[in-house]
């Protein structure tokens, strides 16, 4: 069960090739998602009227998919434009779905299109900003969008996940707060006078500071409805102010998480990190993703296995402790949603 | 759903070993297929009635197939011959099925073995003559046969599935014409004056003929219930009668196609051409089956997933255009098939 | 149907890694099994009771087992021990299940515990006695428990199953006898002045005896419940007493073999030998090892495909001959012991 009348990620813009289309099944439905030559992203379900050939086998010619199998050309909106040697006026016309392409991210409102709303793509404070600099990926991970979002609320799992590279045993003594204002919910944790993990030491480096003096560490979950997470993570020399202090003497980002319901029970899953500190630096952007991608992958195994077992026992009830409070006040705004979809 | 009480290819000749059966499943009836040491071919139900164990892995003598388990000796007709130290007389009989091979085809009847009749396999002008060489393979491809015969009874799919090969612009351009004479279904393509695709080109060099001047080429597709579809292909050099063409100025063969069921939604596809040109020349065979399969391949994945398509969009209704009159008017004759079946 | 109230082999001991645990299904249970810090293993369902993710995944500390998502510490009965920063005292309990371990296998009571009883595992001769060496291994089959027990209790397989190492065909040629004491089915073959097949004669040769010469070679069956089936089986020099001859004419062991159902439709096959002769030669005991585990992998296609013969035709009666009189005594005793547990 997910919201539909809202935006979710469909793809990184890089990831639609210029000729053919990109296959992806999002809410449950299978989409040919493609690039028309007005430079417009398009998203049609990916079955051709004529046959129910998959669209995402066919390519791209001007600003229509033409089908794969025997070249009916599909336009943006769902209707067929033209297929060689026949009058297609009376051809049924499939759904399309409302994109909207911004700041290097397709949005998707697999929803009804009467209620579309550019407004409500939520606003990032690294999104489209040249002071940051944004490397990440995909994963697809077979569990349920709700568990990826547990999973992001309580960062005490870095500790047993991670436990090698920002995971310390600090996370687990030092209680978070949660507080939920409207459908925004934050849950953050501040540690004081630690020794950095590996990963951190590694930043704190990358921008010119000492690796081996104590610092004070924050974690800064904040859901945004239906399913992105986006975690003000960083590290400051101690004393300085720890989130607050000054730009010399800490090294900080945004762990950027955008989840979309690939099935009821599966997602893809838009990795990523935007930092601030030398934005112009593309080497050190790949580094940093394929390190963050090495860690994020920890998560997989154990998201799935999650999900067997909550499968297998359908009856037993959770426990809802404070560390899981992150993920209780995403999932209270997430059912008002759902709530006031069903009821509308 | 698929007519029963016909003939179906089972397998070329060189696919059974000597000294052990083949394991294949028809019409959803798991068989092992052997030949007998007196060089007959027979179908038992891949079932030991000793304790359930898959002939398939036993292995040939004489003429009965021993159970690789326990030793249970299985005669053609689906009666048990013998065992080491058992009296066998009441061990209850399994299912044979009627086959009969001819010109390096094994082919079966899955339905009542009482209506057997070998006049009712189909014959085709290539078929034993040695004026022609064959060359083919076996393709297992997850969709209904039905979908099968309409992709080879519409050609127009060349044109976007094979572009690199056989396909062409022309094939879109030009009309098909389809006919029905009894159970016989004619589909078929005229284009004068074109260019030779890259296939063809090379076709017109292996018979001497010159690949840079425009050409006629043809393509006759003929349904034969329950699924042959045999295709008359070729070209000839512009202006010199076209399919009629003496053969000093043509390349034409037939392409073969015996598509047997293995479930509601798989087939074996049993691929090949028949060329009436130096058909002594083995390499030659060797090259055209070796592109032949190549191309032939790039059907798969489209089917597999059309399969898939009309599985998840069950109440569909597809289009019916001119150019799938020819699938139209097999699977009419199919059902007709069906329909008698089903009062017999 | 498996009967639980009883000892089933969960794994050998040295499967039990130190610091993790072992992740392994069995009788439809998913367990996390470990081994404390102070030497005793423990069996818990692999679920952790904080968010459902699989203990499986965690590590050992102490005498618990910590959750590898969010650091529940659960111990040995299925209580949590502690979490860092939680009370833990109303957490709710999972399942733990009575493990016993000896002579270097663990068991495993997948019943009620209320009615444990140590005295029930069964005692073999060569477990735990020095004069024996033991080496095996663990094969995962997909078939139901009692389609490995009805190919151990009929070892005319081997004939077939096996004919390039321990088959031969004289095994065909010599009935079998049969006989059920109380839980206790023995079946045996006694084979008189026979050549001695590929894999006696290589134990031949290790005893320091000559491998030409005719031999005498028996195989003795015993089945005790649920799954147990040990196998003496030997060969000793013609007319020296055959199953009785003195050790300095004879090679003689026993074939183990623990079968611990995982799920209704697939099993843990422990499989290994012991040997009474040169029991300290280590190579030797892992060059058995290594040829018994080829051998009987050779079991593992004929077993799956039977079980899936028997899923396709689950209404056909299987034949029950002499042969079959280890297997069908056998079952027997399993049934009485279902229906005691039915019963109680």
């Amino acid at each position: 069960m997910f919201p539909l009348n809202t935006w979710y990620v469909a793809a990184r813009s890089d990831e639609i090739p210029q000729d053919r289309p990109l296959g992806r099944r999002i809410c449950n439905q299978a989409l040919a998602i493609f690039r028309s030559s007005d430079g417009s992203v398009a998203a049609v379900e990916d079955f051709c009227p004529h046959r129910g050939a998959p669209l995402s086998l066919g390519r791209v010619e001007g600003n229509t998919l033409v089908c794969g199998y025997h070249g009916l050309a599909m336009g943006c909106d769902g209707r067929t434009v033209s297929m060689p040697c026949q009058r297609v006026r009376g051809f049924p016309a499939g759904r399309s779905f409302p994109l909207h392409e911004a700041h290097g991210f397709v949005w998707i409102w697999p929803g009804d299109p009467a209620l579309v709303d550019v407004a409500k793509i939520p606003r990032f404070d690294w999104l489209g900003n040249p002071q940051y600099a944004y490397g990440g990926g995909l994963y697809r991970i077979g569990c349920d969008y709700r568990l990826m979002i547990d999973n992001l609320m309580d960062l005490t799992h870095e500790t047993y996940v991670h436990s090698t590279s920002i995971g310390q045993k600090e996370i687990d003594e030092v209680p978070c707060q949660t507080h939920a204002d409207g459908d925004h919910v934050v849950t953050q944790r501040h540690m004081a006078g630690i020794e950095a993990p590996p990963f951190w030491k590694m930043a704190l480096r990358m921008n010119g500071l000492p690796d081996d003096q104590p610092v004070d560490r924050w974690q800064i979950c904040h859901f945004t409805p239906p399913s992105h997470v986006m975690i003000e993570v960083g590290v400051a020399l101690e004393g300085k102010g720890g989130y607050s202090a000054p730009d010399e003497f800490k090294a900080a980002s945004w762990v950027v998480d955008f989840i979309t319901p690939e099935t009821d029970t599966s997602i893809h899953y838009f990795w990523g990190m935007a930092r601030r500190f030398r934005p112009d630096d593309e080497a050190l952007t790949a580094q940093i993703r394929e390190g963050q991608g090495r860690i994020f992958a920890e998560d997989q195994e154990m998201l799935e296995r999650q999900q067997a077992n909550l499968l297998a026992y359908p009856d037993r009830k959770l426990l809802l402790l404070n560390i899981d409070g992150g993920g209780v006040q995403s999932r209270k705004v997430i059912e008002r949603w759902l709530q006031a979809e069903a009821a509308a």
